[in-house]
């Protein structure tokens, strides 16, 4: 039947089940062939029109040469346009020990705290690193960038602010641009007003607002002294917010001596490359006593069932999946893996070497400062940490600039002078070029001093940092790098990751993140670009990025594509944002109301309400489809007011409902446009096209279809297509001059978002082609249907399409045993016992497993699963026969960790054989829980976030 | 005391011990500072005459960029060089989980077994891979490279000859230079005489050859079918070796089906880069009857104690140590990693890819040789595999040479000719390339045929290969990236690395393998270089060697350095040889015995036995200090057939003596010269200098004292340096026009050894410096010492000097508890229970453990490990005592595995807790021992050294 593959195609490695093992599986379903099953899972109504078109699929070697040639066209520069992205040096150890190493990249978001304590101990630490440098009690474990988090503290603050009748933010007009354009792109839709002033120099306004961002440093280079501003803002109960380099943090006073309520950044200069501008840590940190406002994941301390520390994701409730609308924010992907990397930047230099990385910057900026006024340039004053600014006239800074140009060099342009920000990569001879550069255009022949001459001046006794800097162990602990490698590893060991077995998460595509996609993203061609850098200088990211928008058109059906969504939420937000452009282009300001299915992801609804839109929710059918007549009922009683309806396709109940075109029409004749929820889309590759189905925009998630890994939780990378109706609304960006004059503002700090991790999906698409997209999707239906098969006489299977077919994923019902006391939860943390990754669970149906194999994994790994599974089954069995007591079985009990079954006593019902090595094949792949059942109530009652001091148990915080 | 480091000071990273730490550990010991310590360990007589002198340290990331200044020398051209080395492709796959995998680079060689599956199972994939390619029963787990190999089949050959009497060895004329080169050198010591003939052409010669290697395919390209002449040599009762292309085997009829005895090769084309020469796994296959014949190491198949299939070195029994001058060979390091990854990359592509991969070089072949025929060059005609060899005249040859160096191509300088060799990478467009050059040049306007037309001639029926090409499954299981990658992780989860914990191997310096270190090594500048390329092509590779040469000329005191010998093994045949050719040079070829303390490496013994000496012991004292009185007699015995000594320093008893400086006056007034062992420089880096105290030759193990990982069990480096009286006698090359006319020839197939792992070396000594290498060496004494003491009060220490303090590594005795039935491996084995790999067992005295911890490892490690070995102490003791029977106890039983722990019955005399966990800190760092105890009887009665087939038990084989 199946066609084997040319011995050198990439396909063959990426698809899991080998042409026989295909064929058993088809067998079994009663298919003649993937075609065949396809055409009985995918209602002809929504069929592709024609096969992609998309370039032959390359070798592995051949793809990555075509891609060498690409990066080949950017050209790395000497940086120093700073505006926070700063060129860093990751350790090498960090590097071959994370970014190079899949135990790291390719975990999921610790949801499963059992499994995840890894990772969940590395951020952790990322949280007290950024809680100890800004000065602040408690930060989260990252945001998508610092621009996003200043938007987000934005928000934040209206939640908090004790004077509810302001909606007016100010904006310090010395922060960075794209800060103040995101910012204001997140306010408009809620009807905040950003004002942009600088209260520093003009005094507070009259006004009387919730908030106020102050940078510190300012775009300027000046550490501005914001003591007595501070003082006066919180007189009149306005939060304030901080936009602060964590790395200046090192020496200079911090959010938290100053009395700011909010302290926002990026961590990326802890050892993250630019990447063009992402991904990068975003963080906000605040007061304990807003915890819970706080947006985003927070890890918390716990303990387990046996008593030992253990940690999880604190007070989950307040998640979108919850709260919907009413969550604190839309983000669900962090930037976990980055964050990662910061965290352990932090260990590996400590805070001596932090400080000496900071002060070596800064004495460079004030030798720097010194030669160039030396030489006769007017500059900014200081005080400074890394940026010198230079006020010229606009021919004497154009000619400058053609200098640097010529000479490697990237300064940035200001309206009136040139801005000079220095980094951790900057060396003497850095100096010495830059010199060189300012005394020959000045026509001066000025020799700099000696080094040794030039000391940094003493930084003012009010800006000085006097908190102690990283005084917990952890900052302390792992110097050597022969510690800190095992202390790395022990951590990766901890965590069940793609390396370990199939995570079978339904609607997050968990497939195969192969090496040689992953190789280029370290390339220096790649992670050395800055992100507003002059556009020539990224001739071979661009190339990129017009390959894979050509290439996104094609999959999607659709007119453009905007890569600056740096998530799937983010895409989301993007994608409504242009709707609503569009509607109050076309002078239907008032279609205000998104219809969402109440199948749709939580995020859609807080994406929704954040892009300004009221909810109203729609009814599923009996059969789990669009209920088309509450669609028509809740239509007519909107009326004009309909703005949107948010779809999910094929839905997340897991097949391809037969309503969805009748559906897209309905709206589309009442005025409303279509967002369709791309998350699925690993179902439909080359099998349906969006865009032919009548929809308007939908989000890719390149972290889920096109195989970026999920880095324990981000970076992602959600860029939305459009129609050719809403190309005008795309986001534009302060650093890009093409976009149109409806556009949407910016939504992202980077104009491209991600852009660093797309090499990833370049060399997914380049590897796959048309027809190996279209086998991912088939054998990714094939494996869903085959296990559903498998698990069926066991387990409910919730919805099913007519053939009882699901799409690429299925929903297995755990309800049946809730009368026994046992949860879904329960059989999710069973499942680690067997080396298994839970399914997604209780989402988007309470009480039931969603389960998704990717077409990645092997019919072995997938009848290993099913085997797991119905050993569950029976142990379920053997509580309702009373076999097991409801309270003490091997199910209820899970996971077992090794410390348990060794122990003297085993006071079980069941067998310490059954409790660790149910199955045989586990003899021979044991993962080892660290920890048994987390008790995530008791760390909710006493929410930790940071590292506790060594002499604090933990159960004495909060 | 200690002086806090730079913050941005690499050497801080490499030392385990903080100053704070040092401190403690100093003041335990009683010593103010580490100089005073040194002081106390070094005798002054033997100390350097001054501090080192060597470039300033550069941080991490400066010493990366000037390496990078440095790899961008090497030009990267289109090599068709061939000869033995052809560019390859490393699966991504491989690449990242494999060679970027310290989990996989960093473990010692597998001697114990049960903390060594993960490798032994890769390394029997290896020998299974290479008994299927070459139809040979029985195969090796790799050499240095082919050419050794080769030398090695001519010794084995001479071992197992029925014709005793002949002397004489042929060679084939169509073997590679260097081939013929390395095959000279081993035999002339050995007083075998090798002839160079063609014996297909000119027919067998009279002569009675006890052995004949011949090539296949030849060095010019052809595949000859030896059919008649393999008939006719066995006859005559020759051993047949034959020298084959392993990836060419996937086509043609093997060595085992034409009747040969042994075949030698290299699997660099699996996978490996080219490197400048290496690391290359050689190979050597053969019949099983001749398998305890066989040189180098052997992995078999065993079982454990449980009852488990379980891997473990095979007939260690014949091991240097064990058989000193009658070992099989003084191999001791060979090319584990390379043969991992040749292992993995057969596994990755499977039989049907192999041989795609080869039908697609040869049908290239056959259109180039097709192609040039028609522009009308004559060509040596085929058979052919990869190789096209024309004839021209020399005017001709050059005016090519020189048109392909502008193109950026090498070709092959042939006497009459030129040799085109493709390879895996080879392109159409490459094709192109070549046809135009060549068309061009004999001035034809030619167009080359579309690439559909050009298939390949089909292979005689006498030279096709008939046997199934590798049937087993494990080069079937794993086809997909998800499923090998899960395969890959497994392996290495079962084996402790230095990415586990500290690997206190005496007389083999586990230290830290930065990852700055490792990163260079897979630059394309570095990787993608042919070793016989032209010079000036390797600017980079020769500007690196002169940088080592003259440091580790500085670190020895010594006059040259010759960078051929690829393992410390080769370096002392090298180094041996030198010596015999000084004497010779000097008319004293009489000089023709080395004496040899019974403390020396039993390499030392048959590396002087290969090099044609006759080996006299000498004794030891009491204190262990060799014995001046016995070297004094010794002397006087063999007057003037004093060739040399062999002397290690400080000895293998683990201290400094006194009697060094006596005993080199001794030897050199008798005419003899000296060389000295480096395996224990890393005791006196930058405290002794070689030179300085009288010392001939040294060799050093770059993997062991220069940060090399051990990969394993390989690659190594063993450079020797020579006094200035030994410079003209270093080794020299076929490819080198350099060597004097004394020159002892080739010992290695590629004129710089293992040159590919070079960078690694030179990143370490940039980033220590003088003062960081003399740290190194101090901080080793200190550990070294501390261990010692802390040990002391329960388990005796062998040996000392006269202030009781050793070197860097002390013996203590296990002996005392031989009475209750425990031996010292009992202990080495309980070891693994805490996760520790075990110190050097029972050598250099039986009954005993050598510990080496090395600079690198932090005082919480030498902690933990002195716990460990307490702990132990207290389990004899209640042996002793009567609380543990002598037969049922945690150190008799060890190492314990989780399945036994989880079993239901548990009969031991202690619980499982102490089993599993002895100590507390094991549940936070717990290794997992794949298996009980292995049983090495078992496997050597039943010796099986490539996976049986599926229905064969093990036991009933061999």
């Amino acid at each position: 039947m199946s066609v084997p593959e040319e011995p050198t195609s990439f396909l063959k490695r990426h698809i899991g089940p080998s042409p026989l093992e295909e064929e058993a599986m088809l067998k079994m379903l009663g298919f003649p062939s993937a075609e065949a099953l396809t055409d009985a899972i995918i209602p002809r109504s929504v069929r592709a029109l024609a096969p992609l078109q998309l370039p032959e699929a390359l070798s592995e070697p051949d793809a990555l040469v075509a891609l060498r040639n690409l990066a080949q066209k950017n050209r790395i520069f000497r940086s120093y346009l700073g505006m926070g992205y700063s060129a860093s040096i990751t350790p090498a150890v960090i590097r071959r020990n994370v970014l190079e190493n899949p135990d790291w990249y390719t975990p999921y978001t610790p949801y499963q705290a059992e499994i995840s304590q890894g990772r969940l101990e590395a951020l952790l630490t990322f949280q007290t690193l950024v809680a100890d440098l800004t000065g602040m009690e408690v930060a989260n474990a990252s945001l998508l960038d610092a621009d996003t988090a200043a938007a987000e503290a934005m928000t934040m603050c209206a939640r908090i602010s004790a004077i509810p009748e302001s909606r007016r933010f100010l904006v310090s007009s010395l922060c960075h641009p794209q800060t103040v354009a995101v910012v204001q792109t997140h306010a408009d839709p809620l009807g905040i007003v950003v004002d942009v002033g600088d209260p520093l120099r003009d005094g507070l306004p009259e006004e009387n607002y919730f908030g106020v961002l102050l940078p510190y440093p300012a775009t300027n280079g000046i550490v501005l002294d914001y003591t007595d501003t501070i003082t006066a803002l919180r007189e009149r109960r306005t939060i304030v917010v901080m936009h602060v380099d964590p790395l200046a943090l090192t020496l200079f006073r911090t959010p938290g001596e100053l009395g700011a309520d909010i302290a926002i950044g990026s961590t990326q200069r802890f050892g993250l490359p630019l990447g063009y501008g992402g991904p990068h840590p975003g963080f906000l940190a605040s007061r304990s006593s807003y915890l819970r406002k706080m947006p985003g994941r927070i890890v918390g301390i716990s303990r387990d069932r046996e008593g030992r520390q253990a940690l999880r994701l604190a007070l989950q409730t307040r998640e979108q999946h919850i709260r919907r609308e009413k969550a604190t924010s839309n983000i669900c992907t962090a930037q976990a893996l980055p964050a990662v990397v910061a965290a352990f930047y932090a260990i590996h230099h400590g805070p001596a070497g932090l400080r000496a990385i900071a002060e070596s910057i800064r004495t460079l900026a004030d030798r720097l400062a010194n030669g160039l006024a030396e030489i006769g340039l007017p500059l900014q004053p200081g005080p400074r940490f890394d940026t010198v600014v230079a006020r010229l006239p606009r021919w004497r800074r154009d000619a400058l600039l053609c200098r640097a140009q010529a000479a490697g060099i990237n300064l940035r342009r200001l309206p009136d002078g040139l801005g000079i920000s220095l980094d951790e990569t900057t060396r003497e001879k850095d100096l010495l070029d830059l010199f060189s550069l300012f005394a020959e255009e000045s026509g001066r022949s000025w020799r700099p001093p000696p080094a040794e001459q030039g000391a940094s001046s003493p930084i003012p006794p009010s800006l000085r940092r006097r908190l102690p800097l990283l005084p917990h162990p952890i900052f302390h602990r792992y110097k050597s790098e022969t510690e800190l490698v095992r202390y790395i590893r022990r951590l990766s060991a901890r965590d069940i990751s793609l390396t370990t077995s199939m995570i079978p998460l339904g609607s997050c595509t968990m497939k195969l993140n192969a090496a040689a996609e992953m190789l280029p993203m370290l390339w220096d061609e790649f992670s050395q670009i800055h992100p507003f850098c002059p556009r020539e200088q990224a001739s071979g990211y661009q190339e990129m990025l017009g390959d894979l928008e050509r290439w996104l058109k094609e999959i999607t059906g659709m007119a453009a594509v905007s890569f600056q969504p740096a998530a799937g939420s983010q895409g989301e937000f993007a994608g409504l944002l242009a709707i609503r452009a569009y509607h109050r282009g076309h002078g239907e300001a008032d279609r205000d109301i998104c219809l969402l299915p109440v199948s749709a992801h939580g995020t859609n609804a807080a994406s929704a309400a954040a892009a300004g839109f009221s909810i109203l929710p729609l009814l599923c059918d009996q059969a789990g489809r669009l209920d088309l007549a509450d669609l028509g009922k809740k239509l007519a009683q909107v009326g004009t007011r309909v703005g949107a309806i948010m779809i999910t396709y094929p839905s997340t109940y897991g097949f391809f409902e037969d309503t969805l075109p009748q559906a897209i029409r309905m709206i589309r004749e009442a005025g409303g446009l279509v967002y369709l929820d791309g998350a699925n889309a690993n179902a439909f590759l080359g099998l349906c096209r969006p865009g032919e189905l009548g929809v308007d925009v939908c989000h890719l998630n390149l972290h889920k279809t096109f195989a970026i890994p999920h880095g324990g939780g981000g970076p992602g990378a959600g860029p939305i297509a459009v129609s050719p109706a809403l190309v005008p609304f795309l986001p534009s960006h302060p650093f890009l001059s093409t976009a149109s004059g409806g556009a949407i503002g910016a939504i992202s700090g980077s104009p491209w978002g991600n852009a660093g991790v797309y090499p990833i999906t370049w060399m997914f698409l380049v590897m796959m082609g048309a027809r190996g997209l279209t086998r991912c999707a088939q054998v990714a239906l094939l494996s869903a249907n085959y296990i559903a098969y498998r698990l069926a006489p066991y387990f409910p299977l919730v919805f099913s399409n007519e053939a009882g077919l699901v799409a690429h994923e299925c929903i297995v019902d755990l309800r049946p045993w809730k009368d026994l006391g046992i949860e879904v939860d329960d059989v999710a943390k069973r499942l680690a016992d067997f080396n298994f990754h839970a399914p997604t669970v209780s989402w988007p149906i309470p009480g039931t497993l969603m389960i998704e194999p990717t077409e990645s994994e092997s019919k072995e790994e997938l009848d290993r699963f099913c085997d797991a599974m119905i050993m569950i089954h029976g142990e379920l069995e053997k509580v309702r026969k009373g076999e097991f007591p409801a309270g003490d079985n091997p199910v209820r009990n899970a996971p077992h960790t090794a410390t348990a079954v060794a122990a003297e006593r085993w006071d079980h019902s069941y067998s310490r054989e059954r409790a660790l090595f149910p199955l045989p094949w586990l003899k021979e792949r044991k993962y080892w829980p660290p920890v048994a059942r987390v008790d995530a109530v008791f760390g909710d009652r006493h929410p930790s976030c940071t590292w506790p001091k060594p002499e604090d148990p933990p159960s004495e915080k909060g």
